[in-house]
Protein backbone atom coordinates (compact mmCIF):
# COMPACT_ATOMS: atom_id res chain seq x y z
CA UNK A 1 0.00 0.00 0.00
CA UNK A 2 1.87 3.57 -0.89
CA UNK A 3 1.10 6.36 1.49
CA UNK A 4 -1.41 8.13 0.01
CA UNK A 5 -3.51 4.80 0.51
CA UNK A 6 -2.42 4.32 3.47
CA UNK A 7 -4.12 8.29 5.14
CA UNK A 8 -6.39 7.29 3.48
CA UNK A 9 -7.12 4.12 5.54
CA UNK A 10 -6.41 5.24 8.55
CA UNK A 11 -7.99 9.07 8.31
CA UNK A 12 -10.46 8.78 10.96
CA UNK A 13 -13.11 11.40 11.97
CA UNK A 14 -11.76 14.15 14.72
CA UNK A 15 -14.15 15.88 17.45
CA UNK A 16 -11.53 17.05 19.84
CA UNK A 17 -8.68 19.17 19.12
CA UNK A 18 -5.90 20.15 20.98
CA UNK A 19 -5.14 23.91 21.87
CA UNK A 20 -2.29 24.24 19.02
CA UNK A 21 -3.66 26.75 16.20
CA UNK A 22 -3.86 25.95 12.74
CA UNK A 23 -1.37 28.30 10.63
CA UNK A 24 -2.28 30.58 7.97
CA UNK A 25 0.11 28.72 5.41
CA UNK A 26 -1.54 25.53 6.91
CA UNK A 27 -5.12 26.84 6.03
CA UNK A 28 -3.90 28.27 2.64
CA UNK A 29 -2.52 24.54 1.59
CA UNK A 30 -5.90 23.09 2.63
CA UNK A 31 -7.33 25.70 0.14
CA UNK A 32 -5.13 25.13 -2.68
CA UNK A 33 -6.18 21.27 -2.04
CA UNK A 34 -9.66 21.78 -2.30
CA UNK A 35 -9.78 24.29 -5.67
CA UNK A 36 -7.75 21.48 -7.45
CA UNK A 37 -10.46 18.94 -6.93
CA UNK A 38 -12.22 17.99 -9.91
CA UNK A 39 -14.73 19.81 -11.13
CA UNK A 40 -17.63 19.90 -13.60
CA UNK A 41 -16.64 21.77 -16.66
CA UNK A 42 -14.13 23.77 -14.71
CA UNK A 43 -16.65 25.84 -12.95
CA UNK A 44 -15.62 24.96 -9.32
CA UNK A 45 -19.42 25.36 -8.53
CA UNK A 46 -19.05 26.62 -4.52
CA UNK A 47 -18.02 28.97 -1.97
CA UNK A 48 -16.24 28.10 1.02
CA UNK A 49 -16.85 30.35 4.19
CA UNK A 50 -14.27 30.12 6.66
CA UNK A 51 -16.09 30.77 9.99
CA UNK A 52 -13.12 32.52 12.28
CA UNK A 53 -15.77 34.38 14.37
CA UNK A 54 -16.11 32.91 17.35
CA UNK A 55 -19.80 34.12 18.33
CA UNK A 56 -20.80 32.56 15.02
CA UNK A 57 -19.03 29.16 15.43
CA UNK A 58 -20.92 28.98 19.04
CA UNK A 59 -24.11 29.72 16.90
CA UNK A 60 -23.65 27.18 14.59
CA UNK A 61 -22.38 24.74 17.08
CA UNK A 62 -26.02 24.97 18.19
CA UNK A 63 -28.44 24.98 14.99
CA UNK A 64 -25.53 22.10 13.67
CA UNK A 65 -27.83 19.79 16.34
CA UNK A 66 -25.58 21.44 19.82
CA UNK A 67 -22.30 19.95 19.23
CA UNK A 68 -20.33 21.98 21.10
CA UNK A 69 -16.77 20.61 20.13
CA UNK A 70 -17.69 22.94 16.65
CA UNK A 71 -17.68 26.04 18.92
CA UNK A 72 -14.07 25.68 20.05
CA UNK A 73 -12.64 23.89 16.70
CA UNK A 74 -9.37 25.99 15.35
CA UNK A 75 -10.83 25.73 11.92
CA UNK A 76 -14.36 25.97 11.15
CA UNK A 77 -15.85 25.51 7.07
CA UNK A 78 -18.90 25.50 5.48
CA UNK A 79 -18.79 24.81 1.76
CA UNK A 80 -21.56 25.79 -0.11
CA UNK A 81 -22.79 24.45 -3.74
CA UNK A 82 -22.94 27.60 -5.68
CA UNK A 83 -24.61 28.47 -9.03
CA UNK A 84 -25.11 32.07 -8.41
CA UNK A 85 -22.14 33.21 -9.75
CA UNK A 86 -22.49 31.50 -12.91
CA UNK A 87 -26.06 32.16 -13.13
CA UNK A 88 -25.74 35.80 -12.49
CA UNK A 89 -22.62 36.73 -15.17
CA UNK A 90 -24.73 34.41 -17.61
CA UNK A 91 -27.65 36.68 -17.24
CA UNK A 92 -25.39 39.85 -17.87
CA UNK A 93 -24.10 38.55 -21.16
CA UNK A 94 -26.85 36.84 -22.45
CA UNK A 95 -30.46 37.46 -23.43
CA UNK A 96 -32.28 33.79 -22.55
CA UNK A 97 -30.60 31.91 -19.89
CA UNK A 98 -32.67 28.97 -18.52
CA UNK A 99 -33.64 29.47 -14.75
CA UNK A 100 -31.80 26.92 -12.37
CA UNK A 101 -33.43 23.53 -11.49
CA UNK A 102 -32.67 20.50 -9.75
CA UNK A 103 -29.66 18.73 -12.08
CA UNK A 104 -28.15 22.66 -10.93
CA UNK A 105 -28.46 21.78 -7.71
CA UNK A 106 -26.96 18.68 -7.48
CA UNK A 107 -24.42 19.03 -9.99
CA UNK A 108 -23.26 22.07 -7.59
CA UNK A 109 -23.10 19.78 -4.48
CA UNK A 110 -21.37 17.12 -6.28
CA UNK A 111 -18.51 19.81 -7.20
CA UNK A 112 -18.89 21.06 -3.46
CA UNK A 113 -18.49 17.72 -1.86
CA UNK A 114 -15.45 16.53 -4.08
CA UNK A 115 -13.61 19.72 -2.83
CA UNK A 116 -14.70 18.75 0.90
CA UNK A 117 -13.38 15.41 0.60
CA UNK A 118 -9.99 16.88 -0.50
CA UNK A 119 -9.63 19.04 2.47
CA UNK A 120 -10.11 16.04 4.25
CA UNK A 121 -7.53 14.37 2.74
CA UNK A 122 -5.29 16.98 2.48
CA UNK A 123 -5.35 17.47 6.13
CA UNK A 124 -4.92 14.23 7.21
CA UNK A 125 -1.43 14.18 4.98
CA UNK A 126 -0.34 17.40 6.73
CA UNK A 127 -1.35 16.12 10.64
CA UNK A 128 -4.76 17.38 10.93
CA UNK A 129 -7.59 15.96 11.87
CA UNK A 130 -11.06 16.47 10.63
CA UNK A 131 -14.97 15.50 10.88
CA UNK A 132 -17.96 16.19 8.83
CA UNK A 133 -21.16 17.90 10.28
CA UNK A 134 -24.07 17.21 8.08
CA UNK A 135 -26.08 19.01 10.48
CA UNK A 136 -25.48 22.09 8.09
CA UNK A 137 -28.07 20.97 6.11
CA UNK A 138 -30.58 21.73 8.99
CA UNK A 139 -32.25 24.94 9.78
CA UNK A 140 -31.54 26.02 6.01
CA UNK A 141 -33.70 29.41 6.70
CA UNK A 142 -31.63 30.83 10.00
CA UNK A 143 -28.47 29.70 8.14
CA UNK A 144 -29.26 30.96 4.89
CA UNK A 145 -30.00 34.12 7.11
CA UNK A 146 -26.56 33.99 9.71
CA UNK A 147 -24.46 33.30 6.86
CA UNK A 148 -25.43 36.07 4.27
CA UNK A 149 -26.30 33.34 1.84
CA UNK A 150 -27.92 34.86 -1.17
CA UNK A 151 -30.22 32.80 -3.70
CA UNK A 152 -28.65 29.82 -5.33
CA UNK A 153 -26.04 29.39 -2.98
CA UNK A 154 -26.77 26.58 -0.07
CA UNK A 155 -24.81 24.92 2.61
CA UNK A 156 -23.80 21.68 1.78
CA UNK A 157 -21.11 20.39 3.74
CA UNK A 158 -19.23 21.41 6.98
CA UNK A 159 -15.49 19.98 8.14
CA UNK A 160 -14.17 21.48 11.70
CA UNK A 161 -10.60 21.08 11.59
CA UNK A 162 -7.64 20.72 14.02
CA UNK A 163 -4.53 19.26 15.61
CA UNK A 164 -6.06 15.58 17.06
CA UNK A 165 -5.79 15.03 20.45
CA UNK A 166 -3.74 11.70 22.19
CA UNK A 167 -7.22 10.15 22.73
CA UNK A 168 -8.16 10.57 19.81
CA UNK A 169 -5.29 9.61 17.71
CA UNK A 170 -5.43 6.29 19.42
CA UNK A 171 -9.43 6.09 19.03
CA UNK A 172 -10.21 2.72 16.88
CA UNK A 173 -11.51 3.32 14.08
CA UNK A 174 -15.02 1.73 13.10
CA UNK A 175 -14.98 -0.96 10.80
CA UNK A 176 -16.43 -0.60 7.64
CA UNK A 177 -18.57 -2.92 5.05
CA UNK A 178 -16.64 -5.64 3.11
CA UNK A 179 -15.85 -4.33 -0.76
CA UNK A 180 -17.92 -7.66 -1.54
CA UNK A 181 -20.74 -5.96 0.42
CA UNK A 182 -20.78 -2.95 -1.69
CA UNK A 183 -19.48 -3.60 -4.85
CA UNK A 184 -21.66 -5.27 -7.38
CA UNK A 185 -21.00 -6.31 -10.52
CA UNK A 186 -23.05 -4.39 -13.53
CA UNK A 187 -26.24 -4.64 -12.15
CA UNK A 188 -27.97 -3.87 -8.46
CA UNK A 189 -27.52 -7.63 -6.73
CA UNK A 190 -30.44 -7.35 -4.46
CA UNK A 191 -29.56 -10.58 -2.64
CA UNK A 192 -27.30 -8.99 -0.28
CA UNK A 193 -28.42 -9.11 3.27
CA UNK A 194 -27.71 -6.21 4.58
CA UNK A 195 -29.18 -7.82 8.62
CA UNK A 196 -26.00 -10.44 7.81
CA UNK A 197 -23.82 -7.19 7.03
CA UNK A 198 -24.25 -5.48 9.92
CA UNK A 199 -24.34 -8.70 12.39
CA UNK A 200 -21.08 -9.72 10.92
CA UNK A 201 -19.50 -5.71 10.90
CA UNK A 202 -20.74 -5.06 14.69
CA UNK A 203 -19.86 -8.72 15.93
CA UNK A 204 -23.66 -9.30 17.47
CA UNK A 205 -25.74 -12.32 17.24
CA UNK A 206 -29.41 -11.92 16.10
CA UNK A 207 -30.87 -11.08 19.75
CA UNK A 208 -28.17 -8.83 20.20
CA UNK A 209 -28.48 -7.84 16.35
CA UNK A 210 -32.46 -6.55 17.16
CA UNK A 211 -31.67 -4.46 19.77
CA UNK A 212 -28.90 -3.01 17.97
CA UNK A 213 -30.85 -1.93 15.23
CA UNK A 214 -33.53 -1.00 16.64
CA UNK A 215 -31.81 2.08 18.70
CA UNK A 216 -29.62 2.74 15.94
CA UNK A 217 -32.86 3.62 13.71
CA UNK A 218 -34.04 5.68 16.46
CA UNK A 219 -30.83 7.44 16.95
CA UNK A 220 -30.43 8.31 12.76
CA UNK A 221 -33.35 8.35 11.41
CA UNK A 222 -36.82 8.44 13.37
CA UNK A 223 -34.73 11.24 15.28
CA UNK A 224 -35.64 15.20 15.59
CA UNK A 225 -32.29 15.76 13.67
CA UNK A 226 -32.62 13.75 10.67
CA UNK A 227 -36.74 14.76 10.56
CA UNK A 228 -35.62 18.29 10.63
CA UNK A 229 -32.86 17.60 8.08
CA UNK A 230 -35.74 16.05 5.57
CA UNK A 231 -37.70 19.48 6.29
CA UNK A 232 -34.50 21.41 5.62
CA UNK A 233 -33.71 19.86 2.38
CA UNK A 234 -36.65 20.06 0.98
CA UNK A 235 -36.87 23.85 1.53
CA UNK A 236 -33.18 23.87 0.30
CA UNK A 237 -34.58 22.50 -2.90
CA UNK A 238 -37.58 24.32 -3.21
CA UNK A 239 -35.66 27.77 -3.07
CA UNK A 240 -33.16 26.86 -5.40
CA UNK A 241 -36.02 25.87 -7.88
CA UNK A 242 -38.46 28.09 -7.14
CA UNK A 243 -37.95 29.94 -10.53
CA UNK A 244 -37.62 27.07 -12.75
CA UNK B 1 4.52 20.12 -0.15
CA UNK B 2 3.80 17.01 1.12
CA UNK B 3 3.66 13.94 -1.45
CA UNK B 4 0.03 13.94 -0.91
CA UNK B 5 -0.84 17.29 -1.36
CA UNK B 6 1.29 17.41 -4.63
CA UNK B 7 -1.07 14.23 -5.96
CA UNK B 8 -3.99 16.24 -5.26
CA UNK B 9 -2.53 19.59 -7.38
CA UNK B 10 -1.33 17.53 -10.39
CA UNK B 11 -4.58 15.61 -10.80
CA UNK B 12 -6.42 15.87 -13.80
CA UNK B 13 -8.66 14.47 -15.19
CA UNK B 14 -8.12 11.59 -17.68
CA UNK B 15 -10.18 10.80 -20.89
CA UNK B 16 -7.62 9.02 -22.97
CA UNK B 17 -6.03 5.52 -21.76
CA UNK B 18 -3.59 2.99 -22.85
CA UNK B 19 -4.44 -1.05 -23.29
CA UNK B 20 -3.34 -1.22 -20.48
CA UNK B 21 -5.55 -3.40 -18.00
CA UNK B 22 -6.08 -2.01 -14.36
CA UNK B 23 -5.32 -5.27 -12.16
CA UNK B 24 -7.68 -6.98 -10.17
CA UNK B 25 -5.61 -5.87 -6.72
CA UNK B 26 -5.65 -2.30 -8.23
CA UNK B 27 -9.32 -2.00 -8.80
CA UNK B 28 -9.72 -3.96 -5.13
CA UNK B 29 -7.02 -1.31 -3.75
CA UNK B 30 -9.69 1.70 -5.24
CA UNK B 31 -12.79 0.10 -3.85
CA UNK B 32 -10.86 -0.58 -0.01
CA UNK B 33 -9.66 2.99 -0.40
CA UNK B 34 -13.53 4.19 -1.47
CA UNK B 35 -15.00 1.94 1.68
CA UNK B 36 -12.17 4.21 4.08
CA UNK B 37 -13.59 7.59 3.21
CA UNK B 38 -15.66 9.54 6.15
CA UNK B 39 -19.39 8.36 5.70
CA UNK B 40 -22.55 9.48 8.03
CA UNK B 41 -23.17 7.75 11.06
CA UNK B 42 -20.35 4.86 9.48
CA UNK B 43 -23.69 4.18 7.70
CA UNK B 44 -22.07 3.67 4.20
CA UNK B 45 -24.57 5.00 1.96
CA UNK B 46 -23.98 3.62 -1.58
CA UNK B 47 -23.68 0.81 -3.47
CA UNK B 48 -20.61 0.99 -6.02
CA UNK B 49 -21.84 -0.87 -9.95
CA UNK B 50 -18.44 -2.03 -11.20
CA UNK B 51 -18.81 -2.05 -15.05
CA UNK B 52 -17.55 -5.17 -16.83
CA UNK B 53 -20.16 -5.85 -19.56
CA UNK B 54 -18.99 -4.33 -22.78
CA UNK B 55 -22.32 -3.81 -24.04
CA UNK B 56 -23.07 -2.03 -21.10
CA UNK B 57 -20.53 0.15 -21.38
CA UNK B 58 -21.37 0.79 -24.43
CA UNK B 59 -24.59 1.62 -24.00
CA UNK B 60 -23.41 3.98 -21.15
CA UNK B 61 -21.73 5.91 -23.76
CA UNK B 62 -24.38 6.74 -25.63
CA UNK B 63 -26.72 7.14 -22.41
CA UNK B 64 -24.63 9.60 -20.73
CA UNK B 65 -24.06 12.50 -23.35
CA UNK B 66 -22.57 10.49 -26.09
CA UNK B 67 -19.19 10.22 -25.06
CA UNK B 68 -17.38 7.17 -26.95
CA UNK B 69 -14.21 7.23 -24.39
CA UNK B 70 -16.73 5.77 -21.69
CA UNK B 71 -17.35 2.53 -24.33
CA UNK B 72 -13.64 1.50 -24.39
CA UNK B 73 -12.20 2.58 -20.59
CA UNK B 74 -10.71 -0.21 -18.47
CA UNK B 75 -13.01 0.43 -15.20
CA UNK B 76 -16.32 1.84 -15.28
CA UNK B 77 -17.78 2.80 -12.23
CA UNK B 78 -21.26 3.82 -11.51
CA UNK B 79 -21.32 5.41 -7.93
CA UNK B 80 -24.92 5.16 -6.67
CA UNK B 81 -26.51 6.68 -3.23
CA UNK B 82 -27.87 3.63 -1.56
CA UNK B 83 -30.54 4.20 1.51
CA UNK B 84 -32.31 1.14 -0.04
CA UNK B 85 -30.23 -1.06 2.71
CA UNK B 86 -30.90 0.67 5.44
CA UNK B 87 -34.58 1.33 4.91
CA UNK B 88 -35.76 -1.91 4.26
CA UNK B 89 -33.36 -3.16 7.68
CA UNK B 90 -35.18 -0.14 9.85
CA UNK B 91 -38.89 -1.95 8.45
CA UNK B 92 -38.30 -5.15 9.17
CA UNK B 93 -37.16 -4.51 12.83
CA UNK B 94 -39.11 -1.38 13.53
CA UNK B 95 -43.04 -0.86 13.57
CA UNK B 96 -42.38 2.87 12.67
CA UNK B 97 -40.13 4.03 10.53
CA UNK B 98 -40.50 7.38 8.66
CA UNK B 99 -40.48 7.69 4.92
CA UNK B 100 -37.10 8.62 3.06
CA UNK B 101 -37.12 11.95 1.87
CA UNK B 102 -34.59 14.72 0.15
CA UNK B 103 -32.62 15.10 3.84
CA UNK B 104 -31.81 11.39 3.33
CA UNK B 105 -31.39 11.90 -0.26
CA UNK B 106 -29.27 14.29 -0.11
CA UNK B 107 -27.41 12.64 2.82
CA UNK B 108 -26.62 9.60 0.61
CA UNK B 109 -25.80 11.85 -2.14
CA UNK B 110 -22.72 13.06 0.16
CA UNK B 111 -21.40 9.87 1.32
CA UNK B 112 -21.21 8.52 -2.44
CA UNK B 113 -19.41 11.77 -3.84
CA UNK B 114 -17.14 11.50 -1.19
CA UNK B 115 -16.16 8.19 -1.54
CA UNK B 116 -15.63 9.03 -5.61
CA UNK B 117 -13.57 11.51 -4.57
CA UNK B 118 -11.54 8.72 -2.04
CA UNK B 119 -11.21 6.66 -5.10
CA UNK B 120 -9.97 9.24 -7.83
CA UNK B 121 -7.49 9.99 -4.93
CA UNK B 122 -6.20 6.59 -4.77
CA UNK B 123 -5.86 6.40 -8.50
CA UNK B 124 -3.92 9.30 -9.04
CA UNK B 125 -1.76 7.49 -6.38
CA UNK B 126 -1.29 4.34 -8.08
CA UNK B 127 -0.67 6.45 -11.68
CA UNK B 128 -3.94 5.96 -12.59
CA UNK B 129 -6.05 8.38 -14.42
CA UNK B 130 -9.78 9.15 -13.92
CA UNK B 131 -13.00 11.28 -15.00
CA UNK B 132 -16.08 12.10 -13.21
CA UNK B 133 -18.81 11.85 -16.08
CA UNK B 134 -21.54 14.06 -14.66
CA UNK B 135 -23.84 13.28 -17.27
CA UNK B 136 -24.63 9.87 -15.24
CA UNK B 137 -27.76 11.77 -13.22
CA UNK B 138 -29.05 12.37 -16.92
CA UNK B 139 -32.06 9.86 -18.28
CA UNK B 140 -32.84 8.77 -14.98
CA UNK B 141 -35.53 6.05 -16.00
CA UNK B 142 -33.39 4.53 -18.60
CA UNK B 143 -30.15 4.42 -16.33
CA UNK B 144 -32.45 2.80 -13.48
CA UNK B 145 -33.89 -0.09 -15.64
CA UNK B 146 -30.23 -0.76 -17.10
CA UNK B 147 -28.48 -1.07 -13.74
CA UNK B 148 -31.50 -2.45 -12.86
CA UNK B 149 -31.90 -0.01 -9.73
CA UNK B 150 -34.49 -0.46 -7.11
CA UNK B 151 -36.12 2.54 -4.98
CA UNK B 152 -33.91 4.64 -2.79
CA UNK B 153 -31.35 3.69 -5.00
CA UNK B 154 -30.58 6.31 -7.60
CA UNK B 155 -27.05 7.21 -10.34
CA UNK B 156 -24.96 10.06 -8.23
CA UNK B 157 -21.72 9.57 -9.63
CA UNK B 158 -19.77 8.01 -12.09
CA UNK B 159 -16.06 7.37 -12.52
CA UNK B 160 -13.55 5.59 -15.31
CA UNK B 161 -10.50 5.11 -14.90
CA UNK B 162 -7.72 3.55 -16.68
CA UNK B 163 -3.65 4.17 -17.17
CA UNK B 164 -3.27 7.79 -18.96
CA UNK B 165 -1.60 8.28 -22.44
CA UNK B 166 1.25 9.93 -22.71
CA UNK B 167 -0.97 12.88 -24.55
CA UNK B 168 -3.20 13.20 -21.42
CA UNK B 169 0.15 12.94 -19.00
CA UNK B 170 1.59 15.75 -20.68
CA UNK B 171 -1.86 17.63 -21.22
CA UNK B 172 -1.51 21.29 -18.94
CA UNK B 173 -4.63 21.00 -16.34
CA UNK B 174 -7.19 23.80 -16.05
CA UNK B 175 -5.91 27.08 -14.34
CA UNK B 176 -8.29 27.11 -11.25
CA UNK B 177 -10.07 30.35 -9.79
CA UNK B 178 -7.79 32.15 -6.62
CA UNK B 179 -8.40 31.21 -3.11
CA UNK B 180 -9.37 34.78 -2.48
CA UNK B 181 -11.97 34.42 -4.93
CA UNK B 182 -13.76 31.20 -3.61
CA UNK B 183 -13.09 31.32 0.54
CA UNK B 184 -14.71 34.11 2.26
CA UNK B 185 -14.36 34.68 5.63
CA UNK B 186 -17.62 34.25 8.17
CA UNK B 187 -19.86 35.19 5.44
CA UNK B 188 -21.10 35.29 2.11
CA UNK B 189 -18.93 38.50 0.24
CA UNK B 190 -21.52 39.28 -2.74
CA UNK B 191 -18.21 41.41 -3.81
CA UNK B 192 -16.58 39.36 -5.43
CA UNK B 193 -16.63 39.86 -9.37
CA UNK B 194 -17.25 36.65 -10.89
CA UNK B 195 -16.28 38.61 -14.80
CA UNK B 196 -12.91 39.81 -13.17
CA UNK B 197 -12.36 36.14 -11.66
CA UNK B 198 -12.95 34.36 -14.97
CA UNK B 199 -10.97 37.28 -17.00
CA UNK B 200 -8.33 36.79 -14.99
CA UNK B 201 -8.38 32.81 -15.20
CA UNK B 202 -8.73 32.65 -18.93
CA UNK B 203 -6.82 35.74 -19.60
CA UNK B 204 -9.47 37.34 -21.69
CA UNK B 205 -9.74 41.39 -22.42
CA UNK B 206 -13.49 42.24 -22.15
CA UNK B 207 -14.50 42.05 -26.16
CA UNK B 208 -12.84 38.43 -25.97
CA UNK B 209 -14.70 37.58 -22.67
CA UNK B 210 -18.46 38.39 -23.85
CA UNK B 211 -17.45 36.07 -26.60
CA UNK B 212 -16.39 33.37 -24.22
CA UNK B 213 -18.83 33.31 -21.82
CA UNK B 214 -21.63 33.63 -24.23
CA UNK B 215 -20.32 30.24 -26.12
CA UNK B 216 -19.88 28.85 -22.38
CA UNK B 217 -23.43 29.57 -21.63
CA UNK B 218 -24.74 27.34 -24.90
CA UNK B 219 -22.73 25.09 -23.90
CA UNK B 220 -22.90 24.17 -20.71
CA UNK B 221 -26.31 25.82 -19.18
CA UNK B 222 -28.61 26.49 -22.37
CA UNK B 223 -27.61 22.86 -23.48
CA UNK B 224 -29.44 20.06 -24.38
CA UNK B 225 -27.42 17.68 -21.64
CA UNK B 226 -28.13 20.59 -19.02
CA UNK B 227 -31.74 20.67 -19.76
CA UNK B 228 -31.74 16.52 -19.59
CA UNK B 229 -29.82 16.83 -16.37
CA UNK B 230 -32.57 19.45 -14.86
CA UNK B 231 -35.20 17.09 -16.19
CA UNK B 232 -33.77 13.80 -14.92
CA UNK B 233 -32.42 15.01 -11.15
CA UNK B 234 -36.09 16.77 -10.61
CA UNK B 235 -37.15 13.13 -11.54
CA UNK B 236 -34.96 11.35 -9.17
CA UNK B 237 -35.59 13.78 -6.33
CA UNK B 238 -39.75 13.44 -6.84
CA UNK B 239 -39.20 9.10 -7.12
CA UNK B 240 -36.92 9.14 -4.21
CA UNK B 241 -39.32 11.07 -1.42
CA UNK B 242 -42.85 9.69 -3.04
CA UNK B 243 -43.76 7.92 -0.15
CA UNK B 244 -43.69 10.88 2.12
Amino acid sequence: MNATLSELHSRKSVRAFTAETVSPDQKRALFEAALQAPTAGNMTLYTILDITDPALKTRLSETCDHQPFIATAPVVLVFCADYKRWYDVFCRYNDTVRKPSAGDLLLAQADTLIAAQNTVVAAESMGLGSCYIGDITENYELHKELLGLPDYVVPTAMLVIGHPTDQQKSRPKPPRFAVEDVVHTNAYDPTKNMAQMLKKRQELDESAFADWIVKFCKRKWNSDFSIEMSRSCKAIINDFCKKE
